[in-house]
């Protein structure tokens, strides 16, 4: 199935307001037809997110053969930007599908479901799909072996490294799933559960359903959600932690980073405390070591880059790696570690 | 107002299951004209919640002065028992309102919506109160005290340890607000927000909604949800307390209890364990003690609750007592000492 999508990033077009844009760019390239921001119509993704030759386009009208509108951004609180309500109607009146990871439905929104009926064409509300189960803490198979991505922050690239280890780890042979638990991550794997918009009481039961959906792998490798440090979405980092109960954490850090995204009075703590958190907040369920680090290293030069990452090696004794810059592969090797340890103790 | 509430317990008048309607009966004893439990017919509330005179009665028939129909229970995942349907409905064609705390919503109900309708009667759905906002970690008043109460697991008496205080606070003249967090707080104070159906990413922003809605009190009391060594909520529970920020907490357990509730297979830490890992989740967002200890002590005679109490002020150097056997008072006293340290630190 291709979805030949229109991807909405009118005047959002930067790498963090618009990650679902570049993600789905980077990981579904066959799909998508075309970018729609008329500031910047006539360049193409690369010159604005660092990913890709899309098209960057002015009107729906340029992008004939498209299929489907996929909303691009991901912003706080999941609300869509008034002044893209038009170009929603319009893409349902040329008859696209409208995909959107936005916490306000659009199947809710009487006049687009009215319209939508009316044309034929469906609302894809990623996150609407909520499980009502409560985790119970059984059931989890020992011998698939569960790594999780967690961060300092939001927006540091824990899908992305999730998907960049699967992917490697396919590459070498393994049967490894990826696990999806955001919007974004979502659309591009095609299956998962928008934890983050679950019913309070169930995040850690989704989490929990997302590890038996797909504990007939060898390795999932479960996406992370916020950050223990954020103060709006830490309940969602932890339940989901507690729910999936990884084996091994990929701690996952953006150089430069120094307060949460959005809240500038605050301060983030050093990586050394972010590192023992995790480990003591997981360890209520059972103890599990973050095993190696993905720096996300975008502001820096090639150089300092490689800087940073020696001397974060020398600070906390692990793999650490940039998967763009310097691919997955020491991340690999720190899950393969694991899972023969592992291999050793199931029997 | 006089609610004149019947309280629904089928089956299920227990002090853990029936927790609402304890609750209610203990702290608007003025609003309760019966619990209606069939199997239990002829006795009182006393008899098996230990606590009030409430008529238990067979028949919504043996109650004709009720004015609103109270479902007692707070089960796990919050769904209403199928044997209860049939009560409802005859509740709603005796003119009856509806009061329900469970997560599966009344009104949502077709069949029940109508008939409401047509009886001219409310479905109150005490957690159909969703905020989407997210907690931004401003704006909060640091000449308002704020104390949270944690627990070891569900169901250890949060909520009746912040009434006690709350309520003990203001006996002395203290200006002091309880912040109800769930179903059952919600319908004793009148107010509050249901944090634990919120939408995961707003956890946090409900619960600090909650405190600048009520800051202009000198000290609120807020109720904790969960626990973090509750597998199914610790979500819940990390979100609130990052949520309210609070200065003191007060940590809750039940002598005996040594698995979660419902989860005979997980064993629950040490206390001393559970107080440093809240005052380290805590400490993510601001530096917080325990400074006192709710012991539950329903489970042992008198001998033992003073044992068990000597014991624990020994090793944790804290207040500690039972609010029903004891009375609230050495916790207040806590809450006061730390307004007077904060007192001098506020200008």
């Amino acid at each position: 199935m291709n979805r030949r999508f229109v991807i909405l990033t009118e005047g959002q077009t930067n790498p963090i307001r618009a990650k679902t844009a570049s993600c789905v760019i980077r990981y579904c390239p066959d799909e998508v037809v075309a970018l729609l921001d008329r500031g910047h119509a006539g360049k193409v993704s690369r010159d604005l997110l660092g990913v890709g030759d899309v098209p960057i386009i002015a009107r729906l009208a340029d992008a004939p053969e498209a299929k489907t509108l996929l909303i691009g951004i991901a912003n706080p609180g999941g609300l869509i930007p008034d002044a893209w309500r038009a170009i929603i109607v319009e893409a349902i009146e040329r008859g696209l599908d409208v995909v959107s990871g936005m916490h306000d439905f659009l199947a809710d929104d009487p006049e687009l479901a009215a319209l939508a009926s009316k044309h034929q064409v469906r609302l894809i509300d990623v996150r609407n799909n909520r499980l009502s189960r409560i985790a119970r803490g059984e059931g989890l198979r020992e011998d698939c072996l569960r790594i999780h991505t967690v961060g300092h922050d939001c927006s540091v690239g824990k899908m992305v490294v999730s998907v960049e280890v699967t992917n490697a780890l396919k590459a070498r042979g393994y049967d490894a799933k990826f696990a999806a638990t955001g919007q974004t991550g979502i659309v591009v794997e095609g299956d998962g559960y928008p934890i983050d918009c679950m019913v309070a009481d169930f995040i850690s039961g989704a989490a929990e359903q997302l590890v038996l959906d797909h504990q007939h792998h060898d390795i999932i490798v479960v996406e992370g959600q916020g950050s223990l440090f954020h103060p709006s979405y830490s309940g969602v980092t932890l339940g989901l932690l507690h729910g999936c109960q990884p084996h091994g954490m990929i701690l996952c850090y953006e150089v430069g980073r120094t307060s949460p995204l959005g809240l500038e009075h605050i301060t983030l703590p050093p990586l050394s405390t972010v590192r023992r958190l995790y480990e003591i907040a997981a360890a209520t369920r059972r103890p599990c070591p973050v095993i190696g680090i993905a720096m996300n290293s975008r502001l820096l030069t090639k150089t300092e880059a490689e800087t940073e990452r020696k001397e974060m090696q020398r600070l906390f004794g692990l793999p650490v790696c940039d998967v763009f810059r310097h691919g997955a592969e020491p991340l690999v090797e720190a899950v393969l570690r694991l899972k023969a340890i592992r291999d050793q103790l199931v029997p």
